[in-house]
């Protein structure tokens, strides 16, 4: 057996920042060194940030990525950190072979999404990842071409091989090819979106894996916002039999040490497998002399109320500064879905830099005022008062708008009043739906749809109940005020734009509700078959109307942070003229 | 030689709308009988509309596209249309093969981009697509399974081979096989939209395949507006010598029907090529007796501001007709861009169904408002002038606001009332911006930014105005009032947001912008590329500057037709947190 010190530096990083992300890699780099490994690894596309999208069509930035990976190597040996292998994901391009010409149907100038191996100076050489995702959060298709090798790189006599995130969730690929290979490590750079109820998918693949290519595996994972994804870590590593004995935490930027001790290699097996070919490189040919190890950790999962508040709270706080925001500002209704995002936002970015404006109207009841400025006053936000009466009387003087149309009126007089301050004070404005009310078209476009940013986008009313109880009972167990008033969490919802109005006289109950979109969303189901699970006929084609014909609205939603991978938003891509009703079409038949 | 006479029916078909589409395919199928046709082709997915994007997924819409053609069928038959055959694109999904299997990266069950072939009452056979374009605005990779055979059907005694739409663009695949299976006809399927300046690709690419599969093609393609897309028939027949013989108009429903003479098939070749298996149907054996052909005839092209005008009118009256709209609104200020949306408008669904608002502020120079009403005289739309004066000052008063934020505070009351009459009134408010503007961020979020549909999007400035004056001279030509003022050409334009504001303040000069965002959006050139074809550095800095930071208002406006197919929006998914500037890259390296 041979030792090996890794280093799994789980990073967060920003897409396009490709100077400000290498100065990272050359940190996180010699934090390895300092800790004594022999190998440090980055996550996919770590140099560029994940996901680039378009990007990777930009012949400048491909140069931009390809340039910098060659300086970074150079960097790296000019400070003294050459002799750590360095594997590091970056955006490289296939030459010289079929997939490098352009042709119709190929992404142009064949972009590869890669892994550089970086000793003394120089790139000895670069995996490509195989497996292109293309469903659900994932493009890769349409920007990547894929690689035809596995890279086995011997490392201090253990041979390490290369994989790249989707490469270990597909079958065949080079997991498969890694066991022809008789690796002693294969050693996965990821940038895996958190998911809500995975249940621990990852670990349970990763085991898995791990037994089928028949050695340990290392798997480094990104962390951080970008955009609508969240990324959460948990790097781990699994021994050859599938145990993990080390794991790291969820959410936080840094660096896991792990000792291993490995099969030295004996021999060099070559070939083509599957279709893939099995190309080596050696860096070093023999193993270390003895040395003694250090005890790895198994960072705890999160609770599934904490792992999501989390992954909010990231996407946020990332968003927020990944685009130059210093302050966020939210209209605070003294409703749940206002209160849970103004605690959210306070959390994410401090009190003082989060702006609660109250924007009473005559149909405003007075606990709803009273509800804002107690959580206002629980969080210490910085709150105002702006009743809106003085700015929606003009437009109904001179319009005579009456009914929904004056419904409307009142969100979006508020929505101009929030994006005048945020024009004036530079906020970022944050829209306060829930994933049950945009499923389902219930909200004003232009009105409390308005914002840069929608942190309960993929969050169904039911869990927003259910983090806002969470967020107070952990604030009571760590001896904090609770940030949200109860009244809030106990009230019937209501949007309060005419008199008496509530959710309920619009919508189903929200726990039915939340149960059919589950159904008709998420799983995909028909009419039918909810019909045939037990939802009343009338309802089913209710929601069914209601969740088709919004799909432009939610087109129209800002970004929030996705929270299953079914989301709405960029990955489901409903046409806008969506004349297809399951409910007419049963009806015209029978 | 054998003759066939086959109609090519190119439809304006609505996606989800499968009764509606089927309704659509038999009537055009009794037109083709009428007409003597013994063959009738419908575009690729006429029966459930294209693109079907994610409706793909879901097992129930598979199993209405399933269950409709198979009832079409028999349709066909009872009302006496069963000995015609009928090629038409369905959705159908691939069963009893490995790609009928559901696993991770393959879309869910397993989805075919069909083509059933009708005979006597029964699909005697069905085609699949086997390139998926991903690419631009084709997402069909996640979308789709590809096939794996080429389906050649005997009709009459000629050997008809089919393909679907890309099949025909990317080298390789059935049209390659068609010319091993000694086909006689090849028959292609499509939903190809509307390119600008695409110099008749179509033809070229038509001709040169009918060369490569050395006998005639015949191509039938949709036409309509389907959500972004603008598809323009275009049908054409192309001899095995590459003259193209009959070509049907742009933008028009309706059915050519052409006598072919074909060879008679004498040979059955059979086998794989190329991964591709030939697979045989014979439906008639026989030639038909001789019998006098009609004459074919080709459709002249439209000039290039005929073609791109009647693509944005037809992509607007099908987003508002398929959408269930009765009429459109729009802001008129009297400049050049909401001037050449209500002639459009008025082209598209008839003036008395057009509602202009005049909204003059304290900004407003005298001749805007002259020359909005100087439209509405000449085009009869409903016209009405609205002040905003009275309904921006509480905002002021309120809030305090100066500068920008005052700037957007009128462009976002403007959009309060526009929504306000479209709540009370029901139309859809078109949003009237360019491709130019949106390149850059030039217009105000919420503001002029708001509507259900943007005919301009995808038009740059310069373009605007070659196609205002291109509207004016055409109605000259037929002696009709032209729509325009003249001075809504001529004037520099101008937001009037503040005292005497022109575009040229913050922008530099439309022909200049227009051409560097040629490069840098369209040809994906880098800074470097700029700088070196001629432009100013600091212009080129600050032009990227401003296309780079304004991606997230871009994917917030409305949608509008695609004139290119790498316009802004769905086809090109840059990061919203693009934090790559080449510019601010350069300075730092230097």
């Amino acid at each position: 057996m041979s030792q090996l010190r890794v280093a799994l530096a789980q990073l967060n990083v920003t897409v396009g920042d490709v100077d400000g992300n290498a100065e990272k890699i050359v940190a996180w780099t010699r934090n390895a060194v300092e800790r004594g490994a022999h190998v440090v690894a980055f996550p996919e596309l770590a140099l560029t940030g994940y996901p680039v999208e378009d990007l990777a069509l930009r012949g400048s930035f491909v140069d931009a990525s390809q340039g910098k990976i060659q300086g970074l190597a150079k960097r790296l040996a000019d400070e003294g950190l050459g002799e750590i292998v360095v594997v590091c994901g970056y955006l490289d391009r296939a030459t010289g072979t079929a997939m490098g010409v352009d042709r119709l149907g190929r992404p142009k100038g064949s972009p590869t999404n890669a892994a550089a191996v970086i000793h003394q100076g120089r790139v000895v050489t670069s995996a490509v990842k195989h497996h292109l995702p293309n469903y659900g959060v994932f493009d890769e298709f349409r920007h990547f071409v894929p690689g035809s090798t596995l890279q086995v790189v011997r490392i201090h006599g253990v041979d390490v091989a290369l994989a790249i995130c989707e490469d270990l969730w597909q079958d065949g690929g080079p997991v498969a090819v890694a066991k022809a290979a008789e690796a002693g490590l294969l050693l996965v750079i990821n940038s895996s979106p958190y998911e809500a109820n995975k249940d621990d998918v990852r670990g349970e693949l990763v085991t898995r894996r791990a037994r089928e290519a028949g050695c340990a595996l290392a798997y480094v994972n990104l962390i951080g916002g970008q955009d609508e994804l969240v990324f959460d870590g948990d790097s781990l590593i699994s021994d050859a039999e599938g145990n993990i004995f080390a794991r790291a935490p969820q959410f936080e930027q840094g660096s896991m040490v792990v000792d291993l001790e490995l099969p030295a290699a004996t021999s060099t097996p070559s070939g083509t497998h599957e279709g893939i070919e099995i190309v080596h490189t050696v860096i070093h040919e023999d193993a270390l002399p003895a040395y003694e190890p250090i005890a790895a950790a198994v960072a705890p999962r999160l609770a599934d109320e904490a792992e999501m508040y989390g992954a909010i709270v990231t996407g946020l706080r990332d968003y927020v500064q990944k685009n130059g925001f210093k302050s966020v500002l939210l209209g605070l209704s003294g409703g749940i879905d206002s209160s849970l995002v103004a605690a959210i936002a306070c959390d994410a970015v401090g009190a003082e830099h989060v702006f609660g404006i109250s924007n009473p109207s005559v149909y405003s009841s007075e606990h709803s005022k009273d509800d804002a400025a107690e959580l206002a006053a629980r969080t210490g936000l910085n709150y105002r008062v702006i009743p809106i009466q003085p700015m929606v009387q003009p437009f109904i003087d001179t319009l005579g708008l009456t009914g929904l149309a004056e419904e409307n009126l009142q969100a979006r007089v508020r929505a101009v009043i929030w994006m005048g301050l945020s024009n004036a004070d530079g906020h970022l404005v944050l829209a306060c739906g829930n994933k049950s009310e945009l499923s389902v078209g219930y909200s004003t476009i232009y009105g409390d749809a308005v914002g840069g940013y929608a942190p309960l986008k993929d969050v169904p009313k039911t869990v927003v109940w259910r983090l806002a109880k969470w967020r107070n009972e952990d604030a009571k167990a760590r001896g904090k005020q609770p940030p949200i008033p109860e009244n809030s969490i106990a009230k019937p919802p209501s949007a309060e734009l005419r008199p008496g109005q509530q959710d309920t006289d619009s919508l189903p109950p929200y726990d039915l509700l939340d149960d059919m979109l589950d159904d008709y969303v998420e799983l995909d189901r028909g009419s039918a078959e909810l019909v045939a699970s037990g939802f009343e006929t009338e309802l089913v084609s209710k929601v069914i109307q209601l969740v088709d014909r919004a799909e432009y609205k939610r087109r129209q939603y800002p970004p929030g942070p996705k929270i299953t991978h079914k989301a709405f938003g960029r990955d489901r891509r409903l046409p806008i003229t969506n004349a297809w009703r399951e409910d007419a079409r049963k009806a015209a038949e029978h």
